[in-house]
């Protein structure tokens, strides 16, 4: 029987509001039983995974580099890719929903990737987008980390 | 001797206004001796790489699948990955700058990768990002495809 | 606090002995309390799940794929890569002791990818290798699944 | 018109050998009007550019890293990743046949991953395989440059 999986995607490095809010995500997805998915770094990375641990969940890090050794200490699974930031690619593919938590260019991208697979990208603070002049809506904003859990839980994809 | 090496992004399918900006962009870049690498594909990949190969350029196609015979026939060298969307990372770090025409949520996702690494973006009609409610002006923003080749080979990094 | 995982590599088509062998494996290490980490398709990698399942372990499918039902049923957490064949990398690199058994070509690629990356790998029933004429005994040999998941947890490196 | 496209695998340290049979092999293509892919390192890799360049051929050189300086000075279209050991898969991928000279356990994962995808490897000085105790023979054996070459461009597939 396959698991739920969520992705959390944010900085490396988090403001102390973004980490509250990763570590809230975190602990609600662990709640609801959902695998956490994600980056497996610091900053929003880590936040969420010390959220989903302290609350007995399961959490994956698909780190970029050739060493498990580099995971965050809340990540209990670590998956070893050696392929850098193409990794992001396999973040949100793993997902079936996925959240972003601020972030900047790789969290940019990583949201690229997802909308282009048709995963669900829900936003807490995070990057908006306009193409040609006109907002593009497929960030589905969140104000607060259960708004956003529960409207990943509601979107996530089969 | 390396090459100067410029990419062109844009979505795998174009308006005619796109291509015709890609076309432009292609044969600017082959007239200052650029090769042109792109993903490919068709759309705004096709119409660069045409134009690149209308005025003598060299043309590289990075593609996703397994299999050369998917490149445009105005790809001179298909570099095969089998990787699938995560070729947009190879796209943009094999540049040293990258144009942007037009696109979608892959265009979106080199975009990120490109200025996560510190790569030059320009912008034709394209994305345009804000955080945080602030807008980010990383995309430097041309009007022609004249200017947009201008501003990539000054922005070129080695 | 980060699990100990290893991978099983093979043939995505099994015969019944190979298939055996798999599921006692997949058996052992989950009695071992190590999840296991595998290609995520049929033949051996089926097996090996199954087996780790019927035993209460958990399972890992690194897919290449773009869709998380192309796992084999008994995948608990299916990665999706999209990557093709260069999610072999990930395979190996995730584990920190590979146990090959049977196997063809992918499976060729995968220990090379492990013997480059240091880790070690314990052949049952699999390829053997000589180079410039004079035989390389890198693949540690075992003649039992019992044995091989025994010097696995020896090898097993950090 | 795509060109022709043959990829040199082998170490990145060479013997005086290897080095001396990767440059005759690389002038060899070179005259033939084939462009040389490979890893875009030292060893093989430079020796087999050296002589491609020496020709007046083409050189691609796909990259593990970040960073297109770190290619062999022999490179003139350095192709930059940063996907680590899964460029490999693209090295072969990229090839209509494969020429292993000498090479360690990354050129062993590159040989797997070219047989898996059915393209010819011709092997000088180079791997040898068995599978279950007999002699595996997909890898086309050739006593010189000129005759590891003459059978790369007969079988090399479209």
């Amino acid at each position: 029987m396959k698991k739920r999986i969520i992705a959390v995607i944010g900085g490396g490095q988090a403001s102390a509001r973004e980490a509250k809010l990763a570590e809230e995500v975190g602990r609600e997805l662990a709640r609801n039983d959902v695998i956490l998915v994600c980056g497996g770094l610091g900053g929003v990375m880590e936040a969420a995974c010390r959220g989903a641990q302290s609350a007995g969940g399961v959490t994956i890090g698909i780190l970029p580099g050739e060493n498990r050794r580099a995971a965050n200490p809340s990540v209990q699974i670590p998956i070893v890719t050696g392929i850098g930031y193409a990794r992001n690619v396999a973040v949100v593919k793993s997902a079936q929903a996925v959240i972003a938590i601020g972030g900047s260019y790789g969290t940019l991208s990583e949201i690229g990737h997802a909308l282009q697979s048709g995963i669900p990208v829900i936003g807490l603070n995070t990057w908006s987008l306009s193409r040609h002049g006109k907002e593009d809506k497929s960030i589905i904003p969140a104000q607060t980390s259960a708004e956003a859990v529960n409207i990943a839980l509601d979107a996530a994809i089969d």
